[in-house]
C-alpha cells in the first residue's frame, strides 16, 4: 500500500458511519493530511446536513489546524454544484488545500468530472482512482441508482442448513435464533423499501417494520399480481403510520384497488401482469426520480416468499444477499426453498456472487454475497 | 484460564497432529512441564507406534531434559494394559513424574480408571477432568465408538446459496470451487469409510476415493436396498483396490450378490429392508469389533444423495456436518436439496447442531456443525 491508498482506506472506512443515514446521498469520507499527520477528519453524516469534505474542514478548525497545503483524500468527487449545500470543491479551494486525492468520480450528473476540473482550475493537483475498487463497492448502491435509476436490491432469507425455509407443515418461526433477527432488523432499518410477495402477506399477516429502529423507515412493498391483501391485513392497518405500496398487475380489480387507497396504501398500477416485468417496471419507479414515495430508493431489500424471490432472481435483478443459517436440519423432499420459480437449467446461468462478508450469531451464520464484479448488471 | 488449563490447551493442540493416523486408537497429546518450562511433548502419532506419553518421555530425554518430578498433562487417562505398546502409566512412573492432570478418564474397558488408579498407587497425585470439555469435542468419535460401538457419522454436502444440489435438469457439477474439493478429499482421507446409496451409484457412478491422498483409504459403502450397483460400475471394477461393501437388504437376489462378490465387493446382508433399519444394524457392525472390514471404524462419511443422508437424519445418526455453500443462487421449486426423505414436521423436532468451524475457500464457504452436547445421542 502506497501512502496515498492508507489514508484513502482510513476515508473509506469513516464513510460507513454515513449508511442508512444520508441516502439518497453517497456515503462519503474526507481525510485532511499535512506534512503526514491527519488534520482532520469528516464524513457525510445526514442527508441534508454537511458533506464530508465541509465536515473534515471544519474539524481541522476545531482542532486549531489549518488545511493550508494540505492534501484532502475523498472516497467520491467532491460536488460543484449547489444542492443542499455550497460546492465541496469551492471549500477545499477556499481551505487552501494543495493536492485533493479522489476514490471514485461521481457519475451523477450536475458533477461528473466537474468537481475535478474545478479543482484542477483552481491550481490545485488532483488524482482520481486512488483505492477506486473499494471505494466502489462502498458506494455500489449509490453509482447504481444514479446509473441505472434502480435501487440495489437486497434479498435475505433465513434457511436451515440443509436450505429449508420451512418444514414440510410450514413451520417456519423460528429457524434461526434471535441474534440473528437482531441483524435482519438493523437491515430493515436502514433500507428504503422491503418488498414481499402476495404469498406471504396471505401466509404471515407481516408487518414489516424494523422492530429495533434504525436511520430509515422503509416503505413495506407489495407485488400484487392476481391477489390483493385484505383491508384487515397488518400491513393495510398501518399503511397510514408507514408507507404500504402496493405493485398492481393490471387484471386487479379497481374498486379493491380504490378500498385500499382508501386506507392509505399507495396503489402503483404496472403495465404488465408478468412478475418478472412487473418488478422490472417498478424498480425503474422507485429507483428513479419520479419515485412515487418522494426520494429515490437506495437499498430495496426482499422479504420474500420464495416465489417473489425467485423472480427477482429470474430477471438477474438482486444485486445483494444476506443468507442465514441455522444450525438446524429440516430436510424432506417438499420442503420449500428461500428461492422458488423455476430456476436455472444449467449452472453456467447462474448469477455469480462473491463472499463479501461471513459472521457467526450464536450458532447462525450469516454470508453476505454481493454479484461479481464483472457479471451484467441488470 | 489456570496454569493447568493452558497446559492441557497446549496436549490438545498437539493431539490434533494423530488425526486420521491412529485411528481406532484416540488421539492424544502430552506435555511435560517442570518449574514452569515445557521439558518434554508428544502425541500419539500413528496407530500401532508410541503413545502420547511415551513420545513426550522420549522426546524429554532426547532434549536432555528429566521428567524427575514433572507434571504430565495427558488428554486421555493414560493405558494401564499392554496392546500394542506397554502401559502409559508405568512409563510415567518409571520416569518419575510427580503429578498427572488428564482431561478425560478412558471409557475403554481395558482402562477405565485403572490407569488413574495405577498412578495414585505409586504415589502420584492425579487430577482429573481439566479442560474435559474441550478435550471430549476432539476425543468425541473415539468415545463414541467406545460407548455406543458405533463410528462418528460425517455427512457431508455441497450446496448452492439457495440450498440446492443440482438444478431442475439435475446438473450438479460445479456448485463449489476447485478450493472446496481439496477440503472434501482431505476429509475423505481421514475417514474409515465413504456411504453412498444406489441413486448417486446410478446417477454419477461415482470413484469415492481420496483424489489427494490423505492417512486412511476408506471403504466405499453402498447401501443397497432394492437395486444393486452393476458389476461395470466404477465402484465394482476397482473393488479389488480398495474395499467396497454392499449393505444390502434382504429382497435382493442372492445370485447378484454373489456376482458381485466374486468381482471382490464384500456384502454385508441386513435384516430389515427399512433403510433406517438397514443404517442401524450397518453402523454396529461397522462400530463393533466385529467389523467385516478388520478394525472398528471411527469416522464414517455420507456423501450422499439426497435420499440416504436423509435416512441417516430420519434415524438421528449424524453427528457432524460439513456444509459447502457456493456462491451461486439456482433456485426452482423442484431443485432437489442436500436433506432428501420425508423431513421433519416440526422445527422442536429437528436434531440441535452448533458450529464448530466456518472457513472461506474462495467464494465457498464451509461450516462445520456438531451434535450439540446434551442432545440425545443415538
Amino acid at each position: 500500500m502506497s501512502e496515498d491508498d492508507c489514508w484513502m482506506a482510513e476515508a473509506i472506512e469513516i464513510a460507513w458511519g454515513g449508511l442508512g443515514h444520508v441516502e439518497p446521498n453517497p456515503m462519503v469520507g474526507c481525510v485532511l493530511v499535512r506534512d503526514g499527520q491527519v488534520v482532520g477528519r469528516g464524513y457525510h453524516e445526514r442527508y441534508g446536513e454537511g458533506h464530508a469534505e465541509v465536515n473534515a474542514l471544519e474539524d481541522c478548525q476545531a482542532q486549531g489546524n489549518s488545511a493550508e497545503g494540505a492534501t484532502a483524500y475523498v472516497t467520491l468527487e467532491p460536488c460543484c454544484h449547489f444542492g443542499k449545500t455550497p460546492p465541496c470543491a469551492d471549500a477545499l479551494i477556499n481551505a487552501g488545500v494543495a493536492r485533493v486525492v479522489v476514490a471514485v468520480v461521481d457519475p451523477f450528473d450536475q458533477v461528473d468530472g466537474g468537481g475535478v476540473q474545478r479543482l484542477r482550475n483552481a491550481g490545485i493537483d488532483v488524482v482520481t482512482g486512488v483505492l477506486a475498487s473499494r471505494a466502489e463497492s462502498q458506494l455500489a448502491a449509490y453509482l447504481k441508482r444514479v446509473r441505472a435509476s434502480r435501487p440495489w436490491v437486497i434479498a435475505k432469507w433465513a434457511m436451515s442448513m440443509d436450505g429449508r425455509i420451512a418444514t414440510t407443515t410450514g413451520e417456519s418461526q423460528w429457524i434461526t435464533g434471535p441474534a440473528s433477527r437482531v441483524g435482519v432488523h438493523e437491515l430493515r432499518g436502514r433500507v428504503d423499501g422491503i418488498a414481499v410477495g402476495m404469498g406471504t402477506v396471505i401466509a404471515d399477516d407481516p408487518m414489516l417494520t424494523a422492530r429495533h429502529g434504525g436511520p430509515r423507515t422503509p416503505a413495506r412493498i407489495v407485488f400484487a399480481r392476481k391477489r390483493l391483501p385484505a383491508v384487515t391485513s397488518k400491513l393495510v392497518q398501518t399503511a397510514s403510520e408507514v408507507p404500504v405500496w402496493i405493485v398492481a398487475g393490471p387484471e386487479l380489480p379497481e374498486t379493491e384497488l380504490s378500498q385500499l387507497s382508501a386506507r392509505g396504501a399507495h396503489v402503483l398500477p404496472v403495465a404488465s401482469g408478468d412478475v418478472v416485468a412487473m418488478i422490472d417496471e417498478a424498480l425503474l419507479r422507485f429507483g428513479g426520480s419520479d419515485n412515487p414515495s418522494g426520494g429515490p430508493m437506495t437499498h430495496l431489500m426482499i422479504e420474500g416468499g420464495g416465489e417473489l424471490t425467485g423472480s427477482f432472481v429470474a430477471g438477474d435483478f438482486v444485486d445483494e444477499c444476506h443468507v442465514y443459517i441455522g444450525a438446524k436440519v429440516i430436510g424432506g423432499r417438499t420442503a420449500a426453498g428461500p428461492v422458488g420459480g423455476n430456476g436455472i437449467e444449467l449452472l453456467a446461468d447462474a448469477t455469480r456472487f462473491t463472499v463479501d462478508d461471513v459472521t457467526r450469531f450464536e450458532d447462525d451464520v450469516r454470508v453476505i454475497y454481493r454479484r461479481a464484479v464483472g457479471d451484467a448488471e441488470s
